[in-house]
């Protein structure tokens, strides 16, 4: 689990809570019909920006980002070694027997089994690779969208609360309290985008570069093993990927 | 039909009307010369920002978000492996008589039949992409546009208001309605921007990798046709075009 | 003529000056040395920013966004394959008699009529389209150049007067006079932007999208001329490039 | 040491200690709730925004900003051309025998000694120096977010502050501390963001550039030592690489 | 030498400096602490941005923008073409004794007069070309950055005022003065941002893409003469680089 995620968002929310609370005054910041037009205009605008089955989609996508279990690249990296070497003593067709559970991995391992060219294979993993890559574009771009929609939305309740304010000023001490109101449609917004919306969107974009480089591990070290490249050639090879202080000497 | 669409631009006018009426002050909030303002400058100015045809055609381009309706992409790919079965079983030229209603398959099909080279199929399907893809940008460009002049002429309308304003303020009660009906220029130019335009703007965007994903689909089906893929591999390589969720099990 | 240019021109500052009107106080947006610092500061900034020579070609170059005569490309693909016919019937050698207006397409013909080879005649044609782009792009650099740096001295003309109005605070009633002056600046900077720059800049843009278009059907065009594609065989591979609105059948 | 960093850090900390300090009221400016909502804030956002690891490894480059030691790439120059020497007088496997500090170089230099074909050391140095690259941008990344977080937070902080002082407005005597201490928050994001994040993140940007500098050198230089160029030829060839003032003659 | 950059930088200057004169209060417009607040700022933000040497390089990169010198490139494609016939009438070899002055020109030559491949000269040339362009970024880079810490720094200040006056309001004939001298932070942020600081940084990329254009005719007019090109083809190849507007027939 990414703990990180959730202690972001906790903290970020409990910190706001709590500033609110020690000013004294917070039910002053609750304020339903506010929060109905800056959550139900940053819906509505999503539904018109993205296809109804994107948007539904990112539900799932957001549990992603707090479910979202990291590997280690050097367990993958001593995967496909492994694999190098059983093709190296026994040969490429014993790897058919061999149990893969990454179905990349198995995709690619499986076609070279069958003799597939270098080429071939090598697209239909990048195939997949860029795919991929434009899923999670997608989900990041839903994130995005409404981290741009919750501050506009704050902004047009708050000169709807400025307009209905200003055309009533008869009663001076109904302006301090109308203005406070009018302004919380922004601080709504501002809360929605910059804990939830936007940091969620970058926390995606981060998931995908990291899914990336294990799938273009995979893809150099199964170029690795139709080339037939000795194990320890092949583990050099595929350190390049981590940084320096990641590797591990062969 | 995009029912996501209409729900979105249903829905988000429909919020902001409500929260307007709750103010118990919704004459306040109608002011033809503001929003003549706001729409016929954002017209004026993607008058000179666009040709006149790109704007005329804008019009049809944004029903087209409304009524476009999804394919399923395993549909095309069903297609496609079928076929490779039918070339494979009787022969290329036998695809002449099969009835294809996608254009654009149908096209470079008739020149697989036609015995054309692979590179001339691949760049003839190509430049349809690309031309498609540059196309649609023109028509999310006057969205955006209009996206970012309308809170412009909204913000020009408000500048007129707080001037005239400013020049006479020695009746005190007038300042009040005077500055609201300042602010309702930037009000319409937000709603319209948010709501409408950018909102719009996003969907065709959204809309355009959806056809381009189905012509790149096209395009690998028709290159493993001429190639005389067995339809298993064929079906196997277009699949990768898909999120694994999607996929289905040769 | 590009009529749409010549009637947001109009009509931008049509709307804008009757809404003033309309006020009554249509005198108090008559500012001389508020204009001067706006128009002049903008100015004095494109001087800065770009080459002399660039900056006084720009003038040429505005004028061509509203005298730009846009062209049918279906013209031009059929004189490409009239000229494909020619050289079919007779030979390449006669192409050389053909009158040619387009002194692009007049440049590649003849180099095929030369005899150069094909990778010469593509790379000569690609080079002059690269330097059209990048030629182009520096008329809409200005242009956009123009549009921050009128709102920016907007704000610089508009912050001028209000340290001016702030420490002259002595006479309350002549406040309000002062910051509608001071607001001048920041209104002129905003049409002078969103009504005429901006606009122009994506009008350009837009043009110099569509010559690049037609710039690249010729290429196709020439290429397909010096392999001795069939004429019909010309004409479909250059529909390519249009939407399939405006495509001929063969 | 990176001296600009620290000079840049201290003098831009000095210069607004001392404006407070001018301004005869620095207890004004200490609020430790206002502080601990902006720096508390921006973390929450960037545990949001980045894996765990990302965010503790960051302290890490921090530093690095700071002790970095700028290399003279003569040096690396001289070192290369030396090895070409040792490679043409000797041969190319009594480079194994050269003592190389730079872990990339030995790299590269082990694989020519080992026969490794010329595009395979190509592929292993360049797929390290995207990697290097890409982890750079990542350390970038956490500093940019922070620095649009910093500047968010403080006017969420501005908001609750404002929202607070509006609904209590019975007490004219104290809306001005009030609206100074809902103001702290703004000031203290945009010194974070400004003094500090956006700083670091654009160093980092030019660090990453410079050792980008550096790995081409040394991919330019293996490749020459491979196809045995004589050291006039590589010393001349990897002073390209430098700006004309800081060539040595050969 | 430049002088458009001059007279922008002095009218630019000259004109906000007669607007404040008129408004008959230039003494309230000179505050040296806020001036020390927003140069000293930028200069120290600066210093964290860019390595020492960057920023010390900076001011002679500032004087280029001024004292740089047009070259007309028909001088150079004359050169060129001159440099052709003698290769032609005479050798490759009499092109050694020619005197060519642009030391990049003279760098290409000499490579083809010792007989590197095609490759290596193209590949040398525009590695120095990429080089070139990258020193230039990082030139711009300085400016750009300056340009927007100047009103970063303009608003810490402004807010270090505010803040100030906000505590203590109990003079209300100090508000105005008081505040009058909080915003000029603002607007010298402002003035140095938009009249020096981002128009320069747009003149040196001006400027640098008018070297890269001259490069990218040498190393065509280099590969040319290795060609053998007949001089006329010579000068029509490199004529595709200009504006038609600046062509010369041959």
């Amino acid at each position: 689990m990414d703990i990180a995620t959730l202690i972001g968002l906790v903290g970020g929310f409990g910190l706001i809570v709590t500033t609110v609370l020690m000013g004294g005054n917070a039910g002053g910041f609750v304020d339903p019909p506010s929060l109905v037009v800056v959550v139900g205009g940053t819906l509505a605008a999503t539904f018109v920006m993205f296809p109804l089955k994107t948007v539904i989609g990112t539900a799932k996508v957001a549990m992603k980002t707090i479910l979202f279990k990291s590997q280690d690249p050097q367990d993958m990296i001593r995967l496909i070694t492994s694999l190098a070497d059983t093709a190296r003593k026994e040969s490429l067709v014993a790897l058919e027997k061999v149990n893969i559970d990454d179905a990349y991995l198995k995709k690619g391992v499986m076609l070279v089994v069958d003799g597939s060219s270098e080429s071939l294979v090598r697209s239909v993993m990048e195939i997949e690779l860029d795919f991929m890559k434009q899923r999670h574009r997608a989900g990041q771009g839903v994130f995005k969208g409404m981290g741009t929609m919750a501050p506009a939305f704050g902004m047009i309740g708050t000169l709807i609360g400025l307009v209905n304010m200003l055309q009533n000023l008869s009663d001076p001490s109904s302006i301090g309290p109308a203005m406070a109101v009018a302004l919380l449609t922004t601080f709504y917004g501002a809360v929605l985008a910059n804990v939830v919306f936007l940091p969620l969107a970058t926390k995606l974009e981060q998931r995908s570069e990291e899914d990336a480089l294990f799938m273009q591990i995979m893809i150099e070290g199964v170029a690795s093993l139709q080339k037939g490249d000795h194990p320890t050639v092949v583990k050099e090879k595929l350190q390049a990927f981590l940084s320096p202080a990641l590797r591990e000497e062969s």
